[in-house]
């Protein structure tokens, strides 16, 4: 029997909520960069953060340092990633779901900066390229609050 | 007439105390990051951190986060490429000087992760692989305290 | 006064038949690979390459070697970025335009390889990031005859 | 029981044999690339391959194609893979061996293009960064006759 959609949004805001809390509890830097997972919806994730003195990276332009764009997106990424693996967990306990998602690892990155990190806050979105049983790829790019884009990324992660 | 050694290393040592101070003061992810610059010289760059609970990616395994990795290792590349365009600027004023360090962009970033970054504390070394009038690629490898290689990156920046 | 849209197309038209011709007269790889530039248009460069035995990298499988595939998407980045400067050079003689044309330089290239390259012709698709004064940056997509997306890539090149 | 030095060399030397051959025959663009592997040797891999004026890039300047350094590059890189899992499968039948080989995939490659490829013939070099189960991750270098450092690369690649 096929799930109704209703069936489906309550599985996303269930897993939404439970990536969101271990995400800030269980990484800890992800909490350094306020990053906040606004969505995990067919296949695709998307993150936000606001600006704060913090992350600057250059105190006289005020633009974020690009260790952040390069955090942020590698995070957003690795959601995408796991994304692909939680399709086949559908309905185990949640704790084997977060321990499958602390095992996946970032294999390379590769962060284009393409315009300077200006705004109040921004927007990273993240989508896969390929979904294997071993590796995930996986493109992001990072918009600022006037929809400009600021980096854009490609990562490999492990999956297994 | 040639600069004594004395003369070369007086010079290095206060190039490096500027960078030290204004990398900190100008630049505040620098300092979540707690990178601090240990040498500039013959086109090297080393910065070193310390392990924080901040840092962690992976409260479980107590590794750093991916983001700390990027963030660190194309900080490092940036002064790799600023000793690269520090050459011709030998002589002029401190404020010159850090307003060219301040226009150094990072174009693109490759990072590789090889190893779990456990450790105590971390160093970063970078080299430059080309230095050109406008743009400089370089390369950086990452170390824990045991010597171990974390993680390698490649790196091109602006520096015109 | 501006041009019409005939008159902009015609350009295209002449643009398009003089790289066509110049690409494989001058630069012989290109030849070897069979690139075919199918359109400049819009920022956009289309190129596309039928299946030949000598592409081959795995006579297994008969699928395309990965080193065909890193060149023509070089190859269709280089367009994108070299049709970000023609803009400035419109109703400039042709072999400024070509002279030009031979001075932009790869600085880095990513390749990612997502399905095996099978197929009887390949579609290079590549539209720019960025495009500055002095560095470019452009994405690439390589399709086969059934839409499949083989690889991704992102370059930056030099243009001034 | 260890073997001795010459069991082990003479080892090596039929491996090389092997893979040379099987290379141009069953790989028919490295035959176009004229790579000849000159040595696989403690988990390094050598290619050399000399100029042609079918390698030209650009006519004028008399300089390899950006795509013959990735080409080559990557297939260097991918036999530096293979030696990681050949250590595995010492003992084996040749068809094993070659099979394994044949599965080797790139996932993902960047290449940095530092000088000009100028040049009789040119060397290529790989060693490993990291040699896993499921990934392997490698550093490539290209030399010219002069041994200037033309291009360097880093690539991942499947290996189960």
């Amino acid at each position: 029997m096929r799930k109704t959609a209703e069936q489906e949004a309550a599985e996303e805001a269930k897993l939404l909520a439970i990536i969101r809390e271990s995400f800030v509890e269980r990484m800890p830097f992800n909490r350094i960069l306020g990053i906040d997972v606004l969505s995990l919806h067919h296949e695709q994730a998307e993150c936000r953060f606001a600006m704060r003195p913090d992350l600057v990276g250059n105190y006289v332009r005020n633009i974020l340092h690009g260790g952040v764009i390069s955090s942020v997106l590698d995070v957003t990424g690795g959601l995408v990633a796991f994304l692909g693996v939680q399709q086949k967990l559908k309905g185990k306990p949640v704790e084997e779901i977060l321990e499958r998602f602390a095992r996946i690892g970032t294999i390379d990155l590769r962060i284009d900066y393409l315009r300077p990190g200006t705004g109040e806050w921004f927007l990273a979105r993240g989508f896969p390229l390929r979904t294997g049983n071993k590796v995930a790829v996986t493109r992001m790019e990072l918009f600022n609050d006037r929809n400009d884009l600021i980096a854009v990324g490609t990562a490999a992660y492990t999956v297994s």
